[in-house]
């Protein structure tokens, strides 16, 4: 499998999460933690309503459940798959993690890191990869703040 | 009590929080909300080593508690104090929470929000008051972390 088809496979099962947040009616967005091994070893979605969390995202609950699936808080080496840009909260939790790689489908242009960072949030030595899936990661937020208004 | 006599008031519960973490080994960093009214509704310290979350910063635990204890997951009009400058994870969860006031110690120049972000993190409305008790909060992070060399 090449990364760009392993990359997919993996935004799939963060897509798939972000639906269960959906059908919650929570924010849909989704995220999967996986090991150097290609293992899936957290993963999570939003659920800042049902916890009345405001720090209970997708990222937060991926990483809390990775932590402790390997007894340990580092992650380096390991990649996040999300959905969507982390927020300022999720991107200095990744580099406190030290998590190796970020991959995220859709911008966030409001409330996506990038636009409040002046260097980056993350780990000096980790990569970011962003648009994966990005226009049906997109499409669920439309649709849900749709629903919305 | 005026402002400044109060901000030092919840300093020092924020310190003592702090030496709480000190004490179990955990980088000496205490937190303190407080009500519009003056009630302190959360309160909470370091404990990443105890709890192997890299995300259990003194800021989220006291954030998560005043969150419980109000039954909502906004705090707007509540301040928090917080020993030392509030890195870049919990700049935004404060941002999320909508806290309308944010009073820290000591300055971080290599963790703090500040070097990260190129606009502010928190609510539109809310203001930030540095340097409340600081030398005393420094003190301690330098005791710590001179303890570890």
């Amino acid at each position: 499998m090449t990364q760009e088809e392993s990359d997919e496979k993996f935004m799939r099962m963060a897509l798939a999460e972000a639906r269960e947040a959906m059908e919650r009616d929570e924010v849909p967005i989704g995220a999967v933690i996986v090991s150097p091994r290609g293992m899936v070893i957290g993963r999570g979605h939003n659920l800042t309503e049902a916890l009345a969390d405001v720090s209970a995202h997708a990222e937060m609950q991926a990483i809390t459940a990775a932590a402790q699936m390997l007894g340990g808080k580092y992650l380096q080496n390991c990649t996040l798959y999300v959905t969507v840009e982390p927020c300022l909260m999720c991107a200095g939790t990744i580099g406190w993690a030290q998590i190796g790689r970020v991959v995220y489908g859709a911008a966030d242009e409001k409330r996506g890191y990038r636009s409040f960072t002046s260097r980056s949030p993350f780990h000096p030595r980790a990569t970011v990869t962003s648009g994966v899936l990005g226009d049906e990661c997109a499409e669920l937020m439309r649709t849900f703040f749709k629903s919305k208004r």
